[in-house]
C-alpha cells in the first residue's frame, strides 16, 4: 500500500517530537466546531440522517444477526489501569434461595435479581463526546470544566445520542495486524476497495485488526492499555472528510499503540473527539461478523449500537447488533 | 370490549382464592418445555428467525428512530423495594480535573471516565429466563437451584440472547389506562385490529398503558411496585398461542397490579417466564414512539432491543431502538 | 442558660445576612494553619497525644463496652440528597448455595462472602479534613484543587489518621432538643458542668441531641439533610480554644439546621474543618451509652473511633467503641 | 521446636488422605454448640467479658497507638479469586469541582464526598460466624440455608458483635516464616513463653508470620489465595481449649497453605468458625506493632477491632487499633 505525500496521510511528515503541534494542526484542519450550531451536542451523529437509514435498511437481506459485544464479566481484560476494573456482578436473589424456600413469596413463585458495578469503559463501549478534551476544551468549543464535573457531563452526556445510532455499518477487515501497526488512509481506502464497499457520510465504520482474536487465543496480556494495531494519527483528515458518523475497532484504544510520537498519549483521540465530534467505539467483537462477511463477500449491513442512556455519562457499554 | 367464555380470557372463571391452581393449569396449557430440545436456553426467541427479520426490514420507511429507554440516573422510580435502587453514576476523571491540570497527561490531552453501579432491573430492562421460577423450576424444566446460584445464571444468562433480539415490533397503544386495569386477550385483539396490525410468530409486542406518562406528569409515586394497569393473568394463553418472541410494557411489572387473585405475587410471570419461555420487557418508554404512530397511523416498525451480555445475568438494562 | 456578649457565643451579634463575613471573621480568629507545620495533615488530632491516652485508660472501670454506630443497611436515612444512598450489601456466596451443593468445595466445607457499595457518608462516619473547603482552600492552606481530585484526597486522606483516634471521650447529653435548636458555648459549658466533666485538649466530645432517638421512634423523615438541633455557628471559638481533638453528634450534619443565617449551607463546617482542622463525627448512635451514663453518672470513657483507612477518602464509616 | 505425640498437635497423626474425617473428629472434640444457649450468635466473643477489659486497660502504659490495618485501595492483593476485587473508591464531589466554582454552594463553601465499592473480605477483615459452614451447618448447629441467604446472614451477621471486640491483645511474632510452614501448638506455646506472655480466656491473639512484610518488599504475588505460612490444622484443639475470643494473622487465609491434606480447602476454618464459634482476622498489618514490641519487649496491649455493623454481613473490614 502506498501513501500520498500529504501530511494528513504520511506519517513521515509528522514530527515525532511534536505531538502538540501535530494535534493543533490536525485540529485546525478537521474542526467541526459550530458546524451544527453552538448548542450542538451530537457531533458527527448529525450525519446519520433518516434518509441514510432508509438506504441502509435494504442491507437486511438474509436476516442473520450478530452481536458485536464482548461479554461483561470478571474475566475481562481490565487490570486496573486508570482504575478500570472488570464488571462485578452479584445477585440480590437466587434460584438456590428460591429452592430453599426462604424467599417468602406465595404460590410457589420464586425469583432472581442482580446488580452490576462496572466502569463504563470496561468492555465493548462507546466513547461519548465528553470523554476527551484538548487543552481544557471539549466538543464544540465548550470549556471542559463546564462540561464534565463530578456530577457527570451536563452537555454531551451519552443520553443525548440514545435514539440515533442505527444505520449503515461497514466492516473493514484487516485480518491479523501486529501490535504497533498504524493503519493509514491508504490502508483504509485499499481495504474498502478490495471488499467492494464505499464509505461516506453517516456510515458507522468497523475496523477489525484481529487483536481481539489473538487475545482470545493467547490470553489478554496487555490488551487493555498495551501495544496494539490501530488507526494512524494521520487518519484524522480521513475521519473528518469522509463525514462518517462513528468508527469502532476490536482494540482497547482505537488508535495505534505505541503511537507515532515520542511521548504522547492517544493523540488521535484528542483530534477526533473534541474537534471532529466523532464517536469512537472500542473493544468491539467483530470476529463472527467478519467470518460471515468473508463467507458471503458482503461487508455492509444494518447496524444498531444503542448506548445505555446513563444520564451524564461520558461513554456507555453497548451491545451492537449487525443484521445482514 | 367483550370476552369469550374461555378460562384463558375470562377472569370471572378464575378462582380468586386459588392462584396456585390457576398458575398450574395455565402452565400446563402453555408449556414450551422441550419444544426446542432439552438444552434450549432461548425460549420464545426461537420464534424470531432470519426470515422474520427480512420481512421486518421493509418496515423502515421514513428512517426515523426512537429510543424506548427511560434514563438511567438517580431520579428513577426505585425506592428500595427488593433492594432495587436507582443507578449510582460516579466519575473516575472529570473535566474540572483536566482543567485544573492535575491529570498528568502530555500535550494538553485531558479525559473523563465513569462508573455505574445499579440493579439490572432498575430502569428499562429485559427479564431473562432465569428471573422467575415456578415451584423451584426454571425455563425448560431445569431446577432453579441448578440454574441460578450466587454466581449467576449458568444456563440461561442474558448473554445467551445477546445477538438475537432484533426484528418486527408492534405497538399496542391503550392510551391512558387506570391502575388496576387488566388488559385481556379481547383488549389486545381489538386494539391490534383498530391499529391495523396483525400479531404473530416472532413479533416483539409493545403494550403502552400510559402509566409512565402519568408518572412523568404526577411524580413516580408507587410506579415501582405499586398498582398499575397491565396484562391480565388470563392472557397467558394468548402470549403462548401467538408465538410472539417477546412483550414489553411501560410499567414496572408487566402484569396488572393488584393482580386478579386475593393473595398472589406476579402470577402471570410465573407462567410466562419459566413455562412459555417468554422474554418480558418492563419500564420501557413508549411515549415518543406512540406519538409518531398516532401521527402516521403505522404501528409496526423495525425494533432492536439488545441486552448487555452480562454473563450470568437474569436480566439486563436495555436501550431499545425502533425505526420506522 | 445565658450567653456572653461576645460575637463568638452570641448569635444575636451575627448578621443573619452575612454568612460570608461571619465565616471569614471566625476563620481568622480560629485558624490553626501552620500550627503543626506546613506539611501537617492531621489537624486537631495532634492534640491527642500518648500522654492523653495514658490518662484516658484509667476511665476503663467496669469494662462495659458500647458501639456508637448506627447499622449500615438499606433501611438507613439517606434519600439521595447529594447522591448519597444507603448501603447496598450483596452476597458473593451464600448458605443456600452451600446447602444446595453448588459451591464445588471438597469435604463438606461451604462458605459465604459479600460485597458492599456505599457512600462513605451514608451512616455513622468521620468527616476527614478534605471534606470541606473555604473559598477554594482546604486544611492548612492548601488549594482544594490540589488536594482533592477525582483520584481522592492526595494529602489529608482519612488514612493519615488511621492509627490515632483513640483516647478520652466525653458525652454531653442534651436529652431531646427540638429541630433548629442551636447549642451555644453556654449550653456546652453548662451541660459539662452539670454532668461533672471537664473538656480540654485532646478530648473527643460527643454531643447527644436526641434527634436520632426521635427518628427511631417516628421514622427517618428528613433526618438526612433536614432540620435538626446542632452546634451554633457561634461555637467555632469554643471548638478552637478548647483544643479538642474531635467532636461528634447524633445528627446528620453536626451543626444546627436551619442555620443562623438567611442563606447559608453548613457554615460552621466551613470554619471547623478547613481552618480549625477539626474532625467531625456525624450520625453517631449515642443512645445506649447515654443511658449508661445517666445510670452511673459518669460521662467520660475510653473511646476508639478508627476510620477505615480508605486511601484518599475524605471521610470514613466508623464503628466507635466506648468502654467505661 | 518439638511437638507432642498428640493428634491435636502432631500432623503426622493426621491422615493426609482424609480431611473429612479429620474435620469431623476435630469438630467433635472442639464443639461449642449450645455452650451459650441455643440462641447464641456471638460464639467465642462470650469469653471477652467486662472483667477481662478492666484487666486489659492496665496495658495502656505509654499511650502509643498502632493501626493494624492495611490500606483499602486499588493497589491491594486481590486478583479476582472468588470474585474478590480490590476496593473501588470514587468521588461524588471534588476540590477541583469546588475550585472551578461548579458546586452551586453559597458563601464560598465547597465540599467533597466519596463512595466505596468493595468485597468485605478484600483487605484487613474479620470473618464473621456466617462465613464458613460444615456440611450445611453453621455456628451453633443452625442450617446454613436458614442462616445465610441472598439477603445476608439473618442470625450471626457481623452487627451482632459490633460492640464487643475490645480487650486484651497478644502478639505472637514468628518473624519470617516460609510459605507452607505450619504453626503448631508447640510453636504457639514456645513463642508465647519466649515473649513472656500467657494466653487465655477472652484474649485476642495476633499471629505475625512475616508474609505481609515479604509481600510489601517483593510484590503481592499470590498473597491472596496462594501458599502461605499459617496455623496448622492441628491447632484446632488449642484454639478451642485456650478459650481465646479471636485470632488474627498477617496472611490472607489464617491457616497454612497448602494445608496438611492431599485435597482440602481451608479445613481449619471448617472447625474453627462453625464449631468453635471463633472469630478469625485476616490480612492484618502487624509490622509496626511488632517492631514496637521487639523494642520494648512487651507483647500485650489494649486492642479494639470494631467491625462495621453492616447488617447481615458475614465479615467486615476493620481498622484494629492497639494501644500500649
Amino acid at each position: 500500500m502506498s501513501s500520498r505525500a500529504d501530511p494528513s496521510v504520511d506519517p513521515s511528515m509528522l514530527s515525532r517530537a511534536d505531538p502538540e503541534g501535530a494535534v493543533a494542526a490536525a485540529a485546525k484542519r478537521c474542526s467541526n466546531w459550530g458546524r451544527w450550531g453552538a448548542d450542538d451536542v451530537r457531533g458527527t451523529m448529525n450525519f446519520l440522517t433518516p434518509a441514510k437509514r432508509v438506504e441502509a435498511a435494504a442491507l437486511v437481506r438474509r436476516g442473520v444477526s450478530f452481536s458485536l459485544s464482548q461479554s461483561f464479566d470478571a474475566n475481562g481484560p481490565q487490570k486496573g489501569w486508570r482504575r478500570r476494573t472488570n464488571p462485578v456482578h452479584t445477585m440480590l436473589d437466587t434460584g438456590t434461595d428460591a429452592a430453599a424456600g426462604v424467599q417468602g413469596f406465595p404460590h410457589g413463585i420464586g425469583g432472581a435479581d442482580d446488580v452490576i458495578a462496572m466502569p463504563l469503559q470496561c468492555s465493548t463501549q462507546w466513547d461519548g463526546l465528553g470523554h476527551i478534551f484538548d487543552h481544557g476544551y471539549a466538543w464544540n468549543g465548550r470549556r471542559a470544566a463546564d462540561v464534565v464535573t463530578s456530577l457527570g457531563d451536563g452537555f454531551t452526556g451519552i443520553e443525548t445520542v440514545a435514539d440515533v445510532i442505527t444505520g449503515r455499518g461497514v466492516l473493514l477487515d484487516f485480518g491479523d495486524l501486529p501490535d504497533g501497526f498504524a493503519i493509514t488512509e491508504s490502508h483504509l481506502v485499499a481495504t474498502a476497495a478490495r471488499q467492494g464497499v464505499a464509505i461516506g457520510r453517516g456510515d458507522i465504520v468497523l475496523v477489525r485488526t484481529g487483536q481481539l482474536a489473538r487475545a482470545r487465543r493467547d490470553g489478554w496480556g496487555d490488551y487493555a492499555g498495551g501495544p496494539a494495531p490501530g488507526l494512524s494519527f494521520t487518519t484524522a483528515d480521513w475521519l473528518y472528510s469522509t463525514e462518517i458518523a462513528a468508527i469502532a475497532t476490536d482494540t482497547w484504544g482505537f488508535e495505534v499503540r505505541p503511537n507515532e510520537f515520542d511521548d504522547a498519549f492517544q493523540p488521535l483521540h484528542q483530534v477526533a473527539i473534541p474537534h471532529i465530534g466523532l464517536f469512537l467505539g472500542e473493544m468491539w467483537d467483530l470476529d463472527a461478523l467478519a467470518a460471515d462477511c468473508a463467507d458471503d463477500g458482503v461487508y455492509e449491513f444494518w447496524l444498531t449500537a444503542a448506548p445505555l442512556p446513563i444520564t451524564g455519562a461520558v461513554g456507555s457499554p453497548v451491545n451492537p447488533i449487525a443484521v445482514k
